[in-house]
């Protein structure tokens, strides 16, 4: 383990993290708000750690192997998220400590899962450092230190495969930092255009800002108790619409921009993306229809629903809590499918869910003609047997997790929806859950061991299982 | 497709179950009751359609492929359900059909889910039938016809192999015959040393030969409405005791007459199976330990409850849908693990979750290490790669399963825990869930669509998926 080199990268992640402190410290001034005064008090340590780091561990070699980008990345997530608790705590706006990780770690995660109580409570630079933590998570924040340093060689590939979703990772051009670059070029295009489309309906700049880095990183943290609810009907609905769009998979975008429309036209994972979605919208608007005034509003927040949770943005209109049980089955099926590989959502990823689907019916297929052999296509191409089993291997582990997280949070006794939903919306990094956290909870309640728990779950999830994993194995940090 | 051979075998199923109904009709003799006539109709009715088809079908070409074998299974377990249906609504003690085909599925699958507010209102013969038909779905009626006839060749394991538990099956000794008559051999005196057991305890017969019945088929209907809980403290342990036993693969039992030690002491199912079982009843008889008056109590009840889960009987001493929710989670998850390969139980078997979970290490291993090559160990060899692939590909069809049933189901709008758990309760074949369903509840409140869907599971869980799915496929039928 190149241990230098990890601590060489962890020092670039605080300064990076100071430098983007400089925007919530920005809103205070604005604003005249004392909060602002503890991110500069943040701010100034994270820079001088991260510059001492930097001298102390100056790095002879700088080979990093598969193991130990799994380990930066999950070790730099936690120190972003240690440091980015900072200012919550010392400005007294979230007593515990605990609760301010639990928070920054749902904000970078893009869970947007809260333990508060009264989100219009905090000052304006608190929640524009709470919302932005998803717009830096959402496409990852070494993937950001790619785009800005040039790492040699076949090493920055393990940091953007270990901290992107999805079960393969593809360079979009040759040059890692040239992808990155493109990657988030089109995501800040995005941003600013959902921005327009936010301020062309009489949103405030503050609010738009916020919830539009919420639906970039498909995290979900407002401004408002009321979610998106507080917003009217043509806020909601470019909400609905940027979800979807920042849920798909960004090399859609690039083959766009190249005009390689054959490529889009091929894409499996975008036509289930679509198709699940618009099934899942038309099943529940029957289903709720009797909830509702008329069809078009029963539409209009069942779209905005499914949207928000199969992106794992996890924003509100409506209390989902309390639709009938067969919505809200949907609404857990959508929370395990999640987006598409290669975008700022969470989940199992839909190209995930198609390999498994596809796995089954193989196995179906070979018990009835046991001879002929059968070739999974995905995008009009095979998908090889390491990847079959690479994605086979990924679902036990997630169950594995799963039912581990389940089984500890279920030491705080409460309700079988509530255990469970919590577990399954932070674990895909969705926001609310059902019962005690549906859209009208928090995750205020849960003991310190569940919220520990729940943290982990949040990462895990991000960074899909993998780094994490590893850097908890006893056998990573034995000496052999 | 050899529609000939299945109708010929469908037929002899026919007669075997006429036969097996004298039984009830005995019982009914005996107690003098007039439901006992229904049995004679339903007797006569089944050997005059059975001898009819055996004539009509006469097939000139014995052999039967794979398909045929699933095809056959899945069809002679409707018919038997179907048939065995007809006494209780004949006789009007089930009035509804449907409720008596849900009952029998339940019984001939070894499930245990009822339909009965109030059981003790059945008369002697129904009782009787309704336990007996676990001891029969338990080791299986193909099976027990493979003992009793001569099947030639290849033919007689495509059956063996679609009504049987478990990742692989394997003959006992090289004739097929001989292996169903062991099998059927140390079902019957295990079954007869538990009759003695709580005759010894001063049960009476009756109550004995029922109870007996449903652990052995690791069913759990019970004659009284408090189940094992009307019972003494004996009579329960009695029964704890015999349903881990009924839950072991009946292959260690054949190695413990044969004095092969050693392969009962290098199965790994085995070792898993009693490692699980002890650990959870550590786990919840510390978590109960409030609830009840005495550290004895709790270890009591706990194991009772573990067992009964475990393995998929179902029988309960009280009801533990009001234990908390740490306790009610693992149960649920034991639902899932269910009993051992090549027992009568159900659910996903120990054995299938050894190997998935060792899937997951692999694959995380591989992470680490990515140029060794690690080969999976099950019972000291190792597990090929076409194993390993169908358990994970029958582990996404049983996800498919359940996330579908539980949709459907989720229609009748109940709360999540009935929901989830009567499905989970039915396609693993243990009886009892949580909520509206749990040890006090019934099934009775489902719609009509719930019910055929839950029966479907029934079917689905026993034989494991496949004899059901190669039924239901339309490229089964279709003609090319």
């Amino acid at each position: 383990m190149n241990k230098r080199m990890i601590l060489y990268i962890l020092s670039t992640i605080l300064l990076i993290e100071a430098a983007f402190m400089l925007l919530p410290l920005a809103v205070a001034a604005i604003y005249r708000e004392a909060a602002g005064w503890y991110f500069l008090y943040t701010i100034l340590g994270a820079a001088l750690l991260g510059l001492l780091l930097r001298v102390l561990a100056r790095p002879k070699n700088k080979t990093i192997y598969a193991k130990d980008g799994l380990i930066t990345v999950a070790l730099s997530w936690i120190v972003l998220s240690l440091v980015g608790a900072l200012p919550f705590t010392l400005s007294g706006e979230i007593p515990s400590y605990l609760d301010a990780v639990f928070e920054t770690i749902s904000g970078f995660t893009t869970t947007g899962s809260s333990i508060l109580s009264d989100i219009e409570a905090l000052s304006r630079c608190m929640l524009f450092w709470r919302s932005f933590s998803h717009w830096l998570g959402g496409m990852g924040v070494l993937v950001f230190m790619l785009a800005l340093f040039n790492l040699e060689g076949g090493q920055a590939i393990h940091l953007l495969r270990a901290e992107s979703p999805g079960p393969t990772v593809s360079k979009m051009v040759p040059h890692m930092a040239d992808s990155t670059k493109i990657l988030y070029g089109i995501y800040l295009a995005l941003t600013v255009l959902q921005v327009l489309f936010y301020l062309a309906g009489g949103m405030p700049l503050f609010d738009s800002l916020c919830h539009t880095f919420g639906t970039a990183g498909t995290g979900g943290f407002s401004v408002k108790a009321a979610s998106m609810g507080a917003y009217s009907y043509y806020a909601q609905s470019v909400t609905t619409v940027f979800m979807i769009l920042f849920g798909v998979n960004f090399s859609i975008y690039f083959f766009l921009l190249r005009r390689k429309l054959d490529l889009v036209y091929k894409n499996t994972e975008l036509r289930w993306y679509l198709i699940i979605i618009l099934a899942s919208i038309a099943l529940i608007t029957v289903n709720v229809l009797p909830q509702f005034s008329s069809f078009g509003d029963a539409l209009h927040h069942s779209a905005f629903a499914v949207s928000s949770i199969i992106t794992t943005t996890g924003f509100c209109t409506v209390d989902f809590n309390r639709w009938p049980e067969f919505s809200r089955v949907i609404l857990v099926l959508l929370m395990f499918v999640g987006a598409c590989a290669g975008s700022t959502g969470g989940g199992l990823k839909v190209s995930r869910v198609v390999i498994l689907v596809r796995t089954a019916q193989m196995e179906l297929r070979r018990l009835v003609h046991p001879r002929t052999v059968k070739v999974m296509m995905i995008d009009g191409k095979s998908v090889s047997s390491d990847t079959i089993r690479a994605v086979s291997g990924y679902f036990m582990l997630y169950v594995l997790v799963l039912v581990l997280s389940v089984l500890l949070v279920s030491l705080d006794n409460f309700d079988t929806s509530t255990t469970f939903t919590a577990v399954v919306a932070t674990f895909n990094n969705i926001g609310p859950g059902l019962g005690m956290v549906g859209p009208v909870g928090n995750f205020a309640q849960f003991s310190a061991l569940s919220k520990i728990v729940l943290c982990l779950d949040m990462l895990f999830g991000r960074l899909e299982l993998y780094p994490m994993l590893i850097l908890m194995l006893p056998g990573t940090w034995r000496k052999n």
